[in-house]
């Protein structure tokens, strides 16, 4: 277990690494954050920051020596930097998650091994090879890059009509996966820690909605039974441990209610802190973040109990941000800026919490 | 009103100054932290810092002109200092407080001119006006320095039998205040904010216990009647208001319960964030440090709602951090470690949270 005063690496410096970076404060943890990108919104928070590129290997040799353990804010870490990380100190969760989690592909097939159900999909490297997906899988159904896809980017629909060689080139031509439509009435996630003690615990099941491939609000607990919230949970407990997770992982999920009840269907892991576990931040006991923080720092886990009767969030997306003022005025509204000096169309500016008792 | 991206200098770099920064993080704000002490733990998570003297005239302007308003963490800023602040930036809570809280005896003459009730006080300057102070307000009662004491430093009690020379010798032959015994039942203060539009919000009144003159646990809200809890919040609202005050400010103040019920004595003006106030990180929807940073800014003051039915703060004072590890398994305790890298004796390391729902 790491003491206080340790300091934790984090690569990445935007808001997931900023809020991180603040919440380790609270514990007396340090924060070095590594990132490419000048002014990003964890720099004004950090004890230090490395202003370098991923794979400046000198720069994260020299990064890694400097702190006690290295995590990440984002999945797209390129493999060698971790490997080199790895050869300096711990990277948690590890870096095998990142292979994992890189590649819907392998990541599908993985949770589909561990006898938990997805999508159906199928492998596509051109247009022949989905053309033989979609008489499988049928119409509408989803195309999407098997790497680097996020907030809708790298994907696109195959509805009646659609060309499919066109798509296909749509995509750049990138290995593909077709992912069958699934009839969902809701789509939720399970945000949860898995200590390196191998102790699990989840967050509520929280549900959210999407605008535009991109997270609008997010409502804790979720509108399910309890019996679902539980099996949502277990399917979580049962990737974070085949994963040897450490740390905070999202899973998120459709919830698909026919005739026979309602049943799950996981769409996405995210190894890291996730936008639809900020209703922690001012609605539960310990946040994600002081979640995350502990687990890679081998701390015990805290407790995940949220406060009020229910817990909303609600992103402040582009222009959103301007209603600031407003926000400060609303009475029991908790604001959230991530300090990003230029607000564009689609890009993550802040968020808003609010607890209703 | 300042906007998000702002920077809020901050004199001072320890705890108070730390959890401001924190605060003003979470709202977009940076910080800029100025303090002679390397090191100090608010230097960890701010966008900025200047470590110089507080009399160094050139950092002060420099500091002062990179910000766009200019606050403190501590009460004993010299006049001086302020002076030279205030000639470039707008400095909050405006620095006649300063002058007014630096000096037991104006600070006692100031409330007791509001109208506001005071222990019983003289001014001492030598061993013959203290002779002539004890003969009018008895035994036991409590020498003071007028300026520069906390957690019990600078003070002495009167008790039968003490040698008035003696004791006003041991305080170093400094201007003095005898303040009459208070037969108190219990100590409580009020945190609250007044905004720079003059809208003021005040905290449930808590109750503090101290152990060798340091805060050791306070609880919120304070075991007393509803109406004599109004009336405390009325008289720190008559002070805050009689100050012109921008910011948090904390009161302390005695309760005497005779056969006529309970009264109100004010013991203490704190200009700032409080140590009484640290239960509203995890206990209320607006932080005492977010509150500071909004009112400072000019922005609109946060609901002061507490969570749960009941919510203490525990000081961890010098070894009492060793329990670092206990206190995180503890099911539903919030940590709060400030960074410092000694731990000694009456030095204030961290504090812990509890709500009780």
């Amino acid at each position: 277990m790491l003491k206080p005063g340790a300091t934790i690496g984090i690569l990445g410096g935007g808001q997931l690494a900023r809020m991180l970076a603040l919440a380790g404060a609270r514990l007396g943890l340090k924060s070095h954050v590594f990132s490419p990108v000048a002014d990003d919104p964890a720099f004004d928070v950090c004890a230090a920051h490395t202003k370098a590129y991923f794979l400046d290997e000198a720069a994260l040799a020299a990064f890694a020596e400097s702190v006690d353990v290295v995590t990440y804010e984002f999945e797209n870490v390129p493999a060698r930097t971790a490997e080199v990380l790895e050869a300096h100190r711990p990277v948690r969760p590890n870096p095998k998650v990142l292979a994992l989690t890189q590649d819907r592909l392998i990541e599908k097939e993985f949770v589909r091994g561990l006898g938990v159900a997805t999508a159906d999909f199928a492998d596509v490297t051109n247009a022949e090879s989905l053309a033989r997906a979609v008489a499988r899988l049928g119409r509408p159904s989803i195309l999407k890059t098997r790497r680097f896809g996020y907030d809708g980017k790298g994907q696109t629909q195959i509805r009646e009509g659609v060309d499919l060689a066109e798509a296909f080139a749509a995509l750049g031509g990138a290995p593909c996966i077709l992912e069958g439509f699934v009839p969902f009435s809701k789509e939720v996630s399970v945000v949860a820690a898995r200590g390196l003690d191998g102790e699990f615990r989840a967050y509520d099941v929280c549900e959210n909605v999407h605008e535009r491939h991109i997270l609008a609000v997010t409502t804790a607990p979720a509108a399910m039974s309890e019996a679902t919230a539980r099996a949502a949970v277990e399917m979580a407990r049962k990737i974070a441990e085949a994963a040897d997770y450490v740390g905070v992982i999202a899973v998120e999920m459709f919830v698909v209610a026919d005739g026979s009840g309602e049943r799950l269907v996981v769409n996405e892991i995210a190894p890291r802190v996730h936008n639809s576990g900020h209703w922690t931040l001012d609605g539960a006991v310990t946040s994600q973040f002081e979640q995350h923080m502990r687990a890679v720092a081998g701390m015990p886990l805290g407790a995940t109990t949220r406060h009020g009767r229910q817990v909303t969030m609600q992103n402040l997306i582009g222009a959103d941000v301007d209603r600031w003022a407003d926000i400060l005025r609303e009475d029991g509204a908790c604001l959230h800026l991530y300090g990003k000096t230029e607000s564009r169309p689609g890009r993550k500016m802040g968020h808003v919490t609010r607890v209703k008792r």
